[in-house]
């Protein structure tokens, strides 16, 4: 069988530069910055299309993956023992076995919509079905920076959705939100703004609090409030606010304090539990307030969401993005170099990486591929 | 001013007998059995109606009211200090001040929409508007007895509504409910069965359950299940039930495993909390189970249904009773007897009224007036 590449490469790569996990443990431990195999393209489906990815982010959820802890397999590679994490990133479509009726071309910036596509390296090889370009090879908004892109899929789709998806809002519906310093939060913050809806953000006391509130209120919140001022500020000083919905990533009683301060018949949105603990949720706020509680999780959603709503959500945010109306959080890069990489290289990487998953609340981090 | 008066007696009473209250505190300091006096019909607007109640029952609500640790308030009379408690009943139609468009007739047995009716008491003076027919005066159908129709507006409603509001149930579909052998749990039972769906009732253990377990199954239950067989009921042994919904009306842990058995994307009703400990509630189970949790408050549907949604429910429970369909539990009637009641008749109506209110689990409490 012979098979038809398209491609702009000189020569189309077996192996590929990464950061791969030898088995489930510590971060430090088990991974290792280096080289895995790729899958060949010369024995691939058509339509199969080889990405040379520019960037990956670093999440909670990969670091855990890594660990054990979190319920998202890895990519196997045919090295025995050599794992790739990583659920999101972006990448340049640098080859496409021909036959199918894919119009990607090469050039094209995507991104994979697979639940587990291992972008934590050079290249991926996936179907073309399970890619959807998010810049064409012509597009030269400057805002389109590899950073952005590559961090489109985790963060800001999970702000979309839970501002799209649960309650009908009107301008100047008032949201609720605790983590309000988290990256969903700052979307949910930024995209509340633009979308016309009040968004209070509950971000903990600090040294620099007003400070820091006014550059969360300048990005996008209405108002930044102290966890201990929360049922004050709607129950007594802001009673005619009209709180339609609230997000709950805490737990415990963070969470079941925004039972208590949506609006009758409001509905308090789970996306997350940082505190690992369970709220405790009162009878008397379901009943008598006729609250609603539901969880939202992107990984349910993936499954259910047609191709079409997908591309839909990300142009939408792509769009925001090159308008300069919503913005990512900086990035803290670590660079993954080419060619080989010494033991002395990879130990210094993987320690960058491992500081990155014990700082939720720090920078985020951004794997580069030189 | 003349006002026209359509009844059936020969004269009007101005005082009744009834149970009242001095006040908020323990059943046996504050309760009285004993004349209270009525609102005159003289000067009554047209279509005020004199209902003849033929009994009330003695439902916790009214009971907590009256403790002061529940939010209904009692109907104040003229006499001071003189509250009558009861928010349910049913009564005859003796009197109508003429004037206005109400079909009701003399001889028509009514119950009361209230919030708070104040049903304790032989009669109630109330507009048309505020009572709906549940019987004609020339319907003879033997199994509408006082007792069934008295106890129609608080327990065979929350069955009803929780089975009809939240979720679109198809035949063979499972709900599964906690509190199971209380009188809203048997009525979700029979309901159940009548319209096609299987009730999985959890009960306590007891020394005879299997006897209680196979009356309750004889009544309507699917199953009936011990709190601590729960989980492997659902999760193990019966992994194909597909379950939709739950009810829930104890709180606590016993609320919490609910969120686990039913199914992806169920919905969890919470309709009362016997125990007062809040539901801890995982974010998993919102999460990643798609669960949904929200509360069934009868005072606030009553609020907001019309008066054609009321009548469609009372219509179809009746028909249910009266064809043998579903059964009421079984009384104990307290009798408040006619004319002067002594101190001795007042304080041994009132120990008995204390004990219902003690005795939730056990056999429900009918005042019946002579």
């Amino acid at each position: 069988m012979t098979v038809k590449i398209t491609t702009n490469l000189n020569s189309i790569p077996t192996a590929t530069n990464g950061v791969y996990a030898t088995g489930n443990g510590p971060l430090t431990e088990v991974l290792h910055a280096g080289s895995t195999t790729l899958p060949s393209l010369e024995s691939a489906a058509p339509g199969t299309v080889l990405v040379r990815m520019l960037a990956a982010p670093i999440n909670p959820s990969d670091t855990l993956a890594v660990r054990g802890t979190y319920p998202a397999p890895m990519v196997k590679t045919s090295d025995p023992a050599k794992s790739i994490p990583g659920l999101e990133g972006a990448g340049e479509v640098v080859a496409i076995v021909d036959g199918s009726d894919t119009d990607l071309q090469l050039g094209d910036i995507v991104i994979p919509t697979d639940a587990i596509p291992g972008s934590w390296r050079r290249h991926i090889v996936l179907p073309a079905k399970n890619l959807i370009r998010i810049k064409s090879a012509d597009d030269k908004r400057e805002k389109l920076t590899s950073a952005a892109l590559a961090s489109l899929t985790v963060n800001p789709t999970t702000a979309y959705r839970l501002l799209k998806d649960f309650v009908t809002l009107k301008a100047g519906d008032v949201v609720v939100q605790n983590g309000g310093n988290s990256a969903v939060g700052q979307f949910v913050a930024q995209l509340g703004k633009l979308w016309g809806v009040k968004v209070v953000s509950i971000v903990r006391d600090r040294p620099d609090f007003d400070a820091y509130a006014a550059k969360l209120k300048a990005q996008g919140a209405f108002d930044v409030v102290r966890p201990e001022h929360v049922l004050k500020y709607f129950t007594e000083d802001h009673k005619d606010l009209y709180v339609p919905l609230a997000f709950e990533t805490i737990g415990g009683p963070a969470g079941a304090v925004l039972l208590q301060v949506v609006s009758p018949g409001g509905t308090v949105v789970s996306y997350g539990s940082m505190s690992g603990q369970p709220i405790p949720v009162s009878a008397m706020a379901l009943l008598s307030r006729g609250v609603i509680l539901r969880g939202f999780w992107l990984t349910a959603w993936k499954e259910t969401a047609t191709r079409e709503q997908y591309q839909e959500m990300l142009d939408d945010l792509v769009g925001y993005i090159a308008a300069g109306k919503i913005e990512t959080p900086e990035f803290n890069e670590i660079v993954v170099p080419a060619g080989e990489i010494s033991k002395q290289e990879s130990d210094k990487i993987v320690q960058e990486v491992a500081k990155a998953g014990a700082e939720f609340a720090g920078k985020k981090q951004l794997l580069v591929f030189q």
